[in-house]
C-alpha cells in the first residue's frame, strides 16, 4: 500500500488523556481515534493489526478442532436469569430495552448462549466433545474507562466454549486451549506469565491466567523467584518466614488503658511500635457460625482463601452492634482472649507472634504481650491473607515476587454450572442423563495490541513483533522523484508480486519525517532510496529494533528480506 | 474438514415460523439457530459464507482504494443530536443507557461517526479523496422481524463512506462504487436488478438501489419491458395510457344524492361503477399554501413526488377540520368544483377521465358528469401517483413491469448534509472553506446470504454458487471403512494439499443420508467413492447444480475439480 492512498493520521503531540506508553502510541501512530471515553475507532493501521492477531488465533484454533460461529451481541435478559447470573453481573452490563421494553444484554460473555445452542443442536454424546469460539465485540459499562484500550466499554475478545461428556476429556481440551494460548501470545511477541488464577463470576473449578508482564498493569502476578510457581493476589499462596522464637521471653499479660484509641495510628503512636507488632481481631460471619480471624496488623485478609477454608457458601464482616453483642466491646477493641465458644481462626502470619498487642474485648482497653497459644486457643492456623513483600514460596520456600501484568488471556473449567441450567443434558452409552462437562477460554484482542506495544517499543516509537506487524517492510525513497522514485516502485512492485507486505512513503516528505513516522508506526525492516547508495548500485536495509543498516544490491533484496522475517 | 469434527445441525423438518424458502433452509442446513425474535446465531457452516462474501466484498473495495477501518458499535447520543437525525430515527433505534445514564445508541449506521473522524484527523485537501468502510454488526428496533436474516434486529452490514471536496471527484467514487457492487453481488451468484431509489433518511441527491430478485423479497422493482428503466416504488415515474376521448360525449353536470356516503364501496355500489370512474380529491397543506389533489379512484398519491413537484418542505393531508373549512363539506364530500383560490393539482391519470363522480364540497352530495378543464380549471397534470400494472414506463413508452426483490445493496450521494453539521470542513486550494461533499455505500451481508438461497435452491436445498459455497467439494465414501476409507482419505488428503476447500462425511450414515445432507447444504461439487465404482478404478463426480455425473480415475480428479471450480 501507498501512504497517499492510505490513512495513517500520524501526530507528533502526546493526546492529553493518555496514561500509559501504549495508550499514548496507539493515538500517535493513527491505530486508534476516541469517539466517546472508553469507546475507540480502530483505524486502518490498527485494525490490521487486529486482524494479524486473530489470524494468529484462527490458525492455532484450527489446529486443536476448535470451531469458529458467531452468535448475537444482544441477548434476552430471561436467559442470564436462567443461568442465575443476572444479578451477580448487572452492574456492569450494558442493556437496551425494545419498543416492547423487552430487556436485551450487550454481551459481556456468552456462555448462557452458547450453551442454549448446544442445548437444541446437539443430540447425541458421539458428537462430542466440540469446542467453539467467535471474535467479537464485547461490552462492559465500565466505572472508570481507562488506559485507553485496556479498558474499554466496547472490545474485541476470542471467546471460546468447550462442551465434554467426562471430566477427562474436558481437562484434555482445557490442556489443548492452555497450550495453545501460550503459542498465540508467543507468536504475538508478548512476554507471558501464565498463572493460576480465581474463577471469579465465572464459577467452575480451575483458571489460569495469562497475564503480559508490563509495569504499567493493573493485575499483580506473584510469582516464585526459583520455581515455576505463579498465580494472581486473588489466588497467590504464600508461607510466612519463620521467626526463631527461641531465647525470645514471654512477657506477662498487662492490661493498657487506650481511651478512644481505634485507628492503627493512634494505637502505633501510643504504643511507639509498627502495625506489625500488633494482632488484628476480626469478626466474621459464616452462613450459620461466627469467626474470629486473627491477622498481623499490617496485613490484609483474602476473604476469598478464608470463606474457601471455612467451606462457607458467604463470609461476611460482622456488623458493628453485633460485634458488641460477641466481643462485649465496641469495634476497634476486639482481641482473641476471653472470647467464649467462638473459634480463633489466625493467619499463618500469628504464628510466630510473641508479646503482641491487641484489643481487650472491653471498652477503651488494648492488651501487651498477647503471646498465641499460652493466652488463648487457636483453633487453626491457616494461610488467609494476602501475599506481601518478604513472602515466600508455598512449593518452594524461595521468595516470592510480585510484578504488574496485563490479563491478555484466561482459561476455566467451568464445570457444569451452565450445562445443568440451561439443560445442556445428554445421555452417556449408559443412558445415565449427563449434564455436560464445560471449559471456557478467553483472549482480549484488543487489550493484546496494547499489551504488544507496552512490551515492544522505545522512545521513537512503536516496534513491532513481525507477525503483529500491520506491514513487515516500509520503502522510503529519500525523494521521490526521478531515479530514486523508478528504483523505490520497482521494489514496492517485486516485494508485492513476492507477497510480502509493504507500505511504500510516496510523500513529498523530508527525509527525516518519513524516518520519524516509520519508527513510530514501528515497522520492522525499512528499505531505505537515497540518491548516495544508489550511485553505488545499492539500496539500504535498517531493522527498526536494533537500528542494524546494511546495504545490498536490489537484486538481492527479495532473499534478504525473505531472510530477514523468519529470522527477526 | 471432516463432519465428525465439524458441527453442522441439519435437520429434516423445516421450522414453524419460517415463512420463506431461505429462512426454512438455512435453518435446515444448520446455518443458523434462533436466539429470540430476529436475532440469529450464525453457525460454522453459516459463518463460513459471511466470511466468502465478506472476502469478495475485501477484494472488490481494495481494487478501488477503499480503506478498511472499524468503528464502535455504541454511539453517543448527542453526536445524533448533531446531525439532526435523533429524532427522525429515534423509533428503530436501540439504545443503551450507561451507569451515569448517558444514552448511546446502537449504531444502525456510521455517518455520524465516520464523519467525526475525517473532522479531527484529515487536516489537508491534499489527503482526498478517501473513501472508507467498514464490516461490523448493525441493529435496529424492527417492529416486526420476520423472514430470518432478512429483516433482522441484528444483522451485518458493509457500509461505506467517502469524502472529495468536488462533486467530480465525489461522482467518480459513487461511480467506482456503484461498479464494485455490481461485480461483488455478481460473483455472489446473484442476479440484481439496479434500480433508482429513494434517499430517504440518508438525505442526499441521488441514489440507487442494489434489488435481488425473488419472489419472496420485501421491495418492488418497478422496470420498463423493454429498455433499461429501473426504480423502486417511491421513485418510479410512469406514464399513462392514453384512451382516445374522440367522440365520447361529455354529459351535463348532475347534482346527486348521497346520503351519510363517505366509503368507497358504498359509492361504488350506489354509482355502479368502479373506482377508476371516481376522481379522489385530497387537500394537502404546504409549508404555507393549500393544494388541492386530484388522482383517479383506484390510485395512491406518492406524497414524496408531490412534495419535490410543489417544492415544499414538508407536506401533509389536511385535518378533518381544516377540510370543513375549506371545501365547506365533511371529509369524503371534497371535490374539484366551486374551490376557491385553491390550486387543483392533478395527477397525469387524471387527463383523460370524461363524466367522472366525484365530491360536491356540499355534504351528502356528489357530482356525476365531471369533465375537467370544463368543469374545473387544472392548475397542472403531474405524474403524482405509484405505478400500476397497465402504466407506460417513462422513456419508451413501453409497458412497466413489477418484480419482488430483496434490496441487498444500496449507494448514496449524501452532498454536505452531515459534513457540514458536524465540522468535516477543508480549505481547497484557494484556501476557501470547503464543506466535504460525502457518499455513502451499504451492503446487507446477512440478507445477501438470504438472497443467494432465495435464488440458488431446489426442492432437495441450497445450490450454492461456488464463490460463496462453504465447501466446494464434498467427498462421500459410500461407507467409510476398508478400501473405500482408503481411497477417500488419500482423495481428502490429495484435494487439501491442493488448496480445495473440501468437507468430507465421513460419518457412519446410509449413503441415502449422506447424499440428502450433501444435497441440503448445497455443496457444488459431490465426490462419490463406492465399491462398485472403485472396482472399475474409478470415482463419480456429481453437480449439485445439473444433476450430472461423471466417472473419472482418481489420478485425473485434481484437474478435473479445478476445471470444474473454475467452469461452474
Amino acid at each position: 500500500m501507498k501512504w497517499s492512498k492510505a490513512f495513517i493520521p500520524t501526530v507528533k503531540e502526546t493526546p492529553q488523556d493518555a496514561d500509559i506508553v501504549s495508550h499514548k502510541l496507539m493515538v500517535r501512530s493513527g491505530l486508534i481515534h476516541k469517539l466517546s471515553s472508553g469507546l475507540y475507532s480502530y483505524l486502518p493501521l490498527g485494525l490490521m493489526v487486529i486482524r494479524k492477531i486473530e489470524s494468529i488465533i484462527k490458525e492455532e484454533m484450527s489446529k486443536k478442532d476448535a470451531i469458529e460461529l458467531l452468535m448475537p451481541i444482544l441477548q434476552p435478559k430471561e436467559i442470564w436469569l436462567k443461568s442465575e447470573r443476572y444479578e451477580m453481573m448487572s452492574e456492569v452490563m450494558l442493556k437496551a430495552n425494545d419498543r416492547e421494553n423487552r430487556e436485551f444484554i450487550l454481551g459481556p460473555t456468552h456462555e448462557e448462549i452458547i450453551t442454549d445452542i448446544v442445548a437444541h443442536k446437539i443430540d447425541s454424546y458421539r458428537s462430542l466433545p466440540k469446542n467453539f469460539y467467535q471474535i467479537q465485540a464485547k461490552f462492559r459499562d465500565e466505572i472508570r474507562p481507562r488506559f485507553g484500550v485496556i479498558r474499554a466499554r466496547e472490545f474485541i475478545m476470542k471467546d471460546g466454549y468447550s462442551f465434554s461428556m467426562t471430566q477427562i476429556e474436558s481437562e484434555k481440551i482445557y490442556q489443548d486451549m492452555y497450550e495453545a494460548y501460550g503459542v498465540i501470545f508467543k507468536r504475538c511477541g508478548l512476554d507471558c506469565a501464565v498463572i493460576e488464577a480465581d474463577t471469579g463470576v465465572m464459577g467452575g473449578r480451575k483458571s489460569h491466567e495469562f497475564t503480559a508482564l508490563a509495569d504499567v498493569g493493573e493485575d499483580t502476578v506473584v510469582s516464585c523467584k526459583s520455581c515455576t510457581y505463579a498465580a494472581n493476589m486473588e489466588l497467590a499462596k504464600r508461607q510466612v518466614q519463620e521467626k526463631s522464637i527461641m531465647g525470645i521471653r514471654q512477657d506477662p499479660l498487662i492490661e493498657v488503658s487506650t481511651p478512644g484509641m481505634k485507628r492503627v495510628e493512634e494505637l502505633t503512636d501510643f504504643f511507639s511500635c509498627g502495625p506489625m507488632c500488633f494482632i488484628k481481631t476480626l469478626i466474621y460471619k459464616g452462613d450459620e457460625k461466627i469467626y474470629a480471624v486473627l491477622i498481623r496488623g499490617d496485613l490484609e485478609v483474602n476473604e476469598n482463601k478464608l470463606r474457601h477454608y471455612l467451606k462457607e457458601q458467604v463470609i461476611n464482616l460482622a456488623e458493628a452492634e453485633e460485634i458488641i453483642r460477641i466481643t462485649g466491646a465496641d469495634v476497634g477493641f476486639s482481641g482473641p482472649i476471653g472470647l467464649k465458644d467462638i473459634p480463633l481462626i489466625a493467619d499463618i502470619s500469628v504464628r510466630n507472634m510473641t508479646n503482641a498487642i491487641t484489643g481487650a474485648n472491653k471498652n477503651n482497653l488494648h492488651y501487651k504481650n498477647v503471646n498465641p497459644g499460652r493466652d488463648c486457643v487457636i483453633y487453626d492456623y491457616l494461610d488467609i491473607g494476602f501475599p506481601v513483600t518478604g513472602d515466600l514460596c508455598p512449593n518452594c520456600n524461595d521468595e516470592l515476587v510480585f510484578k504488574r501484568g496485563i490479563e491478555v488471556g484466561q482459561v476455566f473449567q467451568l464445570g457444569t454450572k451452565y450445562s445443568s441450567k440451561l439443560s445442556a443434558v445428554l445421555q452417556n452409552e449408559k443412558r445415565e442423563d449427563v449434564p455436560l462437562i464445560m471449559g471456557c477460554y478467553g483472549i482480549g484482542v484488543s487489550r493484546t495490541v496494547a499489551a504488544i506495544i507496552e512490551q515492544n517499543h522505545d522512545e521513537f516509537g512503536i516496534i513491532w513483533p513481525m507477525e503483529t506487524a500491520p506491514f513487515k517492510v516500509i520503502v522510503i525513497p529519500l525523494v521521490y522523484k526521478d531515479e530514486i522514485k523508478k528504483t523505490a516502485d520497482m521494489i514496492y512492485d517485486r516485494l508485492r508480486s513476492n507477497n510480502v507486505e509493504v507500505l511504500m512513503d510516496d510523500r513529498n516528505e523530508r527525509p527525516g519525517f518519513k524516518f520519524a513516522d516509520a519508527d513510530l508506526i514501528g515497522i520492522p525492516i525499512k528499505v531505505i532510496i537515497g540518491k548516495k547508495t544508489l550511485q553505488e548500485g545499492k539500496i539500504e536495509i535498517k531493522i527498526r529494533k536494533t537500528g542494524e543498516v546494511q546495504k545490498i544490491s536490489p537484486d538481492h533484496l527479495i532473499n534478504k528480506i525473505n531472510e530477514l522475517i523468519t529470522s527477526l
